[in-house]
């Protein structure tokens, strides 16, 4: 990561700083919104999740980087201590980017980190971004919502059984379709759960791995071989559980997969 | 539209045609990806929505520009229709850009027009764009989840009875965020049919209006309120019902509207 020296030297000042709370999408650069690059490309100091890709951060090359997410390969940052950084580097009069996966406000924290800046007084926007839920699938070929299928999709958390029981409990099979994020390691549980709550067993699932990045790829096969799906650890994976997922296999023939961008768009977007 | 003279004059070909499934964001052009944008700007023709913004248009700078989506102010085209026109530019040899609001995949019938090219053997791609349903709402200073408040969220179509009265009837109250689509014209069945079924009469409700163009607006409420609320014709708005529309008020203060992208980003694209 590149340094800016006037980063690191300036005096604090209290005004002018501001906070951008960004969507990195999925994973390719070129998923990135033109705001969002834009934003990138003006920041003085750039808080990342770990999950956000190189080429992505490469975008803010005037800026300080700082890893504040999970899977840092070290102790995470608290939540309350990322709080505080936005806030400091916001009040020392600095351009903040808080760069995270897909969309800020799904499943990412975004409107506690929101929250926090707004009791604290500090000026803030948020940039949406594309958001793995809808755009992991796409990519995978399977439409979330699709004619005469499923005219509703379900969005939930996977990490935790707090989190996605309750709700999935609740729904009755197949009336929408499901899409777990952040659930790879629970995907046994899910898998028995929606069984156990009448699912066939042999309803379509997939696992939508590092979706629009190089090591893209898919797992298709039925619900009760979810639990069981070898997956690649270290990987992002986005399970999708519905009668859609078959649309993947009949749009695959002619479907070319979204090239990552390999281009230097920071440049074209100065 | 401009028009480029050899789309017209060209003696169709039968390799070299391309179509690319693009969604086009909630409406801010600064919210397209970078991918959509190119894709725009090296299109030979856009066949697009009749809610898609004429500043995203701008960008196909060099294409003949098609409306094809229902509002368009006249008798709308088929589906059909437009799986014909698709394959018929592609055949031809264009590059062929389908720019449709949102995500192609998200309640948008890009399936079946990816669909319809698979079967005709055309190549294609889909290039995923920022989906109303999460983006309208953040823009409103909404998150569809929110840590301790809801940690799923539900997307339905609300253009229809048929779409929504099976999953919205299933669900019991309060065990996601609901997002409703196209459901405007339904507000008061739809806020009826869950009140219902047990949901809350003081469940806070929000409708977020033209969503990241210079028209936002942002009605809040509860649900009991929701069918009476009033709404200017003619807008795209988004439905939000559930604890997380809270949210808003309280980092009202110091949010900053994204301002809708006023430069000209085709020129910095190229």
């Amino acid at each position: 990561p590149s340094r800016r020296a006037t980063c690191n030297r300036g005096s604090p000042v209290t005004t002018g700083g501001f906070v951008s709370l960004v969507g990195a999408g999925p994973g390719d650069p070129g998923l990135l919104t033109v705001t969002a690059a834009r934003r990138l490309a003006d920041a003085d100091v750039v808080f990342h999740d770990a999950l956000v890709s190189p080429q992505v951060l490469a975008l803010a090359r005037g800026a300080v980087h700082v890893a504040v997410g999970k899977r840092a390969g070290r102790a995470s940052t608290t939540q309350e201590a990322i709080h505080r950084r936005l806030i400091q580097s916001a009040r020392r009069g600095r351009k903040v980017v808080r760069l995270k996966g897909g969309d800020p406000y799904v499943l990412g924290r975004g409107g506690e980190e929101a929250l926090a800046l707004s009791e604290a007084g500090i000026p803030f926007e948020v940039v949406p971004g594309v958001s793995s839920a809808l755009s992991a699938p796409a990519l995978s070929g399977i439409p979330v919502t699709h004619r005469g299928l499923s005219s509703a999709v379900l969005i939930v958390s996977g990490h935790a059984e707090s989190a996605y029981r309750a709700v999935l409990s609740a729904l009755p099979p197949g009336r929408a379709t499901l899409v777990v994020l952040m659930g790879l390691s629970n995907r046994a549980p899910i898998a028995s759960l929606l069984i156990e709550r009448g699912w066939s067993p042999s309803t379509p699932a997939a696992i939508c791995l590092a979706a629009s990045t190089p090591a893209a790829a898919t797992w298709t096969g039925r619900l009760d071989e979810l639990g069981g799906a070898a997956c690649p650890p270290g990987l992002a994976g986005t399970i999708v559980i519905g009668e859609v997922v078959t649309i993947a296999s009949r749009i695959a023939a002619r479907a070319a997969p979204l090239q990552p961008s390999k281009e230097r768009i920071h440049a074209a977007l100065r």
